[in-house]
């Protein structure tokens, strides 16, 4: 058991507490294994009050802090470097799960809901490191497999970083919850379905002479998580 | 060319705009693919302020309504059919942009963003359809494959539409950017590496004597979407 994260008022789990966990290690798993992420921001006051606004974006974490980058242009990217209070999930679906009664279907997941306020990473070596990372996550390796930002470039983006000190996780795994009475007799099958994110075969842009590297034509395999 | 949705003045699209759309069929198309969605509203007063929530659930659509569903003491289902401002995306990760530069990466993705405000389905007809069409999302047919749910089912089941009419998709596809000068020369393999969701063999549960059915055994491939 590692560290445990909270909980706060609001990450207290209300429903179904049992799926639940504040374990920073459970947390990190998760956000580590997700490519994508969800991040959630109130707004404009002008936009119907304030209304919500999610974006999906790519994330990595590094120890204790969450990194997300873009333009120095976006609004999203705008409104975390000014502080606003975010709300950044990340959701993995690791199957289908299948009941004899419609109520008891499910999904299998894995999710993290964090909540906090963003800082914009102006520390030039923390930004490498940060944006190093990132794509590090999409491919084993790959910040060393290209040329690093130079001084323009890392003008031109802006990561913002998020203490992962206010964050929840929820999974749920296994069969479908047991059935009892005449519903334990229906005909239909009962089950999980895994549903796992694999790689194809590599596509090469249009100009690229290189040979495609091994760890990803390797990686091109049937289900790859 | 189908109808388009807007744009309203939350979904125009200021970032990269050709990569946008606000083709209905567009946006059904993305929200008819992908299985899960992250809903966002803002918080309760309490909480810091009212801070975004986000939060991971299914969803279906029926022409021109996206259904979430939920338990019905789940405080999300209860903010969203209290009619709070909401903000449904879903995303489909479709590829790993890999340039030869650290800026020109990138990820293939598929997006929608819908605002609105749900309400709640009383009508049991609409609530029937929408639950049955949830079911099918996951395996086609599944809905007469299981029992349909019963009185006190559906009443411990809330249903939420939203009108799909404030809506924009945002989709990249295709290789990096090209790079030029010194960077088109840079040694390093350039191009995309396909993602996918994939299907895994059928794990029966413990008490399943039914055997597998074939949709779901045959559809265990190396990459099914």
């Amino acid at each position: 058991m590692s560290r445990a994260l909270g909980p706060t008022e609001r990450t207290r789990l209300r429903r179904k507490p049992v799926r639940g966990s504040h374990d920073a290690a459970v947390v990190h798993a998760i956000l580590d294994e997700a490519l994508i992420c969800h991040v959630g921001i109130a707004g404009r006051p002008g936009d119907a009050g304030g209304a919500p606004i999610v974006i999906p974006t790519t994330h990595v974490r590094l120890d204790d802090r969450l990194y997300v980058h873009g333009s120095a242009a976006s609004h999203l990217l705008g409104a975390l470097a000014a502080g606003v209070e975010a709300c950044v999930t990340v959701t993995l679906l690791d199957g289908l799960v299948l009941a004899r009664t419609a109520m008891h279907h499910s999904v299998n997941y894995r999710s993290v809901v964090l909540f906090g306020r963003g800082v914009p990473i102006d520390d030039d070596d923390e930004k490498r490191r940060a944006l190093a990372a990132l794509l590090d996550k999409m491919v084993a390796g790959r910040s060393r497999a290209c040329r690093a930002p130079d001084e323009r470039e890392l003008i031109a983006t802006k990561v913002i970083g998020f203490a992962i000190t206010e964050a929840s996780a929820k999974i749920r795994t296994g069969p479908p919850l047991a059935e009892d009475g005449a519903d334990a007799l229906l005909p239909y099958w009962s089950g999980v379905v895994p549903v796992r994110t694999a790689w194809g075969t590599p596509e090469p842009s249009p100009d690229c002479t290189v040979v495609v590297p091994d760890e990803l034509r390797l990686a091109a395999a049937p289900a790859v998580r």
